[in-house]
Formats: C-alpha cells, structure tokens, sequence
C-alpha cells in the first residue's frame, strides 16, 4: 500500500481502538518504536513486532484509556505524522492526565518500519 | 543551546511573526529545508541558510498571510515538531485559504540543521 493508504487506515483503525489490528496488518516484522523517554533502567527503542506487541499490552494492563482523539495525516514523502490526544488513568496511581503527542511514522516497501513518538517528559 | 530552549523561543518568534529573526539565530549556515512538495519544475529541498532566506521572502512577496497559530513543540531527542495553521491569501489568485501543516525540526551542535514540512499536497 502506499504512504497516504496506509496512513487514512491507521487513523481509521486507531479511532476505532482498533490499534492491535493496526498493528498486525501495517507493521513490518522488524519495525522499531522509538519512545520520547523512558523510566530509569528502561529502553525507549523497540526492535521487532513482538516487542511493540508487549509495549501496547503493558500500555493497556497498566492504564485505563478514556479517550483516544487522532488527528492528521500530515505526509512527507514516505514518512507522515499523526497526532494523539490522550485521557488516561494509570491504574498504580489512579491519577488521570490528559497528554498530547505526535507520532512519526516511516513506510518502506509498504509496511510501517519506524514510529517515534514525540512529546513532554514529565517535570 | 539545547534542544527544548531552541523550540520554545523558535514558538515565541514565530507567533511573534519574527521567523527572519527566527532564521537568524537558530539556523546553521548548511541547514536544509524540505517541503512536502514542490510545483512542477521546482525542487522541493532548499540547501543553505541564503536558499531558505530567499523561499521565505518569495512566501512573503506572494502571500497575505492573515494569522499564524503555532502549536507545539513536541520534543524527541535532538529533534522537534511545531503545527502551523496558517490563513492566507495568495496575491495571484486572491482566494483565502487556510492550511495546516506539521514541522520536524533537527538540532545539531545547537542549531536546526533540517526541517521538514508535512502536508497534504492540494487535490
């Protein structure tokens, strides 16, 4: 599929909280997630689809996810960006916060190979 | 300076209106920017601080621009994103319009040696 293609259904599927779909159908084996920060002693780069899968299921064991607002696509070349809006309720803390970033994906041979996330640390 | 400080008096110039200035003080002379896409005939990659110069007193020359919203910056190691919604009227056609459009931001050695606007091209 092309840039723009995927793009449209990856916000489509994303609004739907439909994102482990997502996942299976537009991230190459081997794609790597890069994270803004990371806790102490933990890695923001993930290699490989089978990490990315434990990232989002961490993500959602850990968190109750009010509401997810998508915006974009905005493309360049083979990469586009989208953005998230996010409320969310950690479960340890049970504080919820509200948190907006941009994520940056990269298209090679038709599948996602790259998302970085952009964002605030906290503090 | 660091990156967080270069994107957030990059913000404040640029909803100033004071993106020369901007250009002035935070640019290397080699950076390069790139547009998602270019007119027929015309290279979407500006090379060199004077390149730059010339694409923004061209935008200038051409464009009513009404108002700038600037939203961000949304950092990620040694590079950031800003939004831009932008009202304008191009002085050819004389049709307002209003667009948005992301941009990606690359630091090294304290300056933006690289952006990138993402947006859709029209059509």
């Amino acid at each position: 599929m092309k840039t723009m293609e995927i793009a449209n259904k990856l916000v489509e599927l994303c609004r739907e909280g439909k994102d482990e779909e997502a996942q299976r159908l537009f991230y190459a084996e081997d794609a790597v997630s890069v994270e803004a920060g990371a806790p102490p002693g933990k890695d923001p780069e993930m290699k490989g689809l089978g990490a990315i899968r434990e990232k989002r299921e961490w993500w959602y064991a850990n968190h109750e996810v009010l509401q997810v607002t998508v915006t974009g696509p905005w493309p360049h070349g083979d990469r586009f960006i989208l953005g998230f809006k996010i409320d969310v309720t950690p479960k340890a803390s049970g504080q919820r916060f509200q948190m907006e970033e941009m994520a940056l994906y990269t298209i090679r041979s038709g599948k996602i190979v790259r998302e970085e996330f952009f964002y605030h640390m906290g503090g």
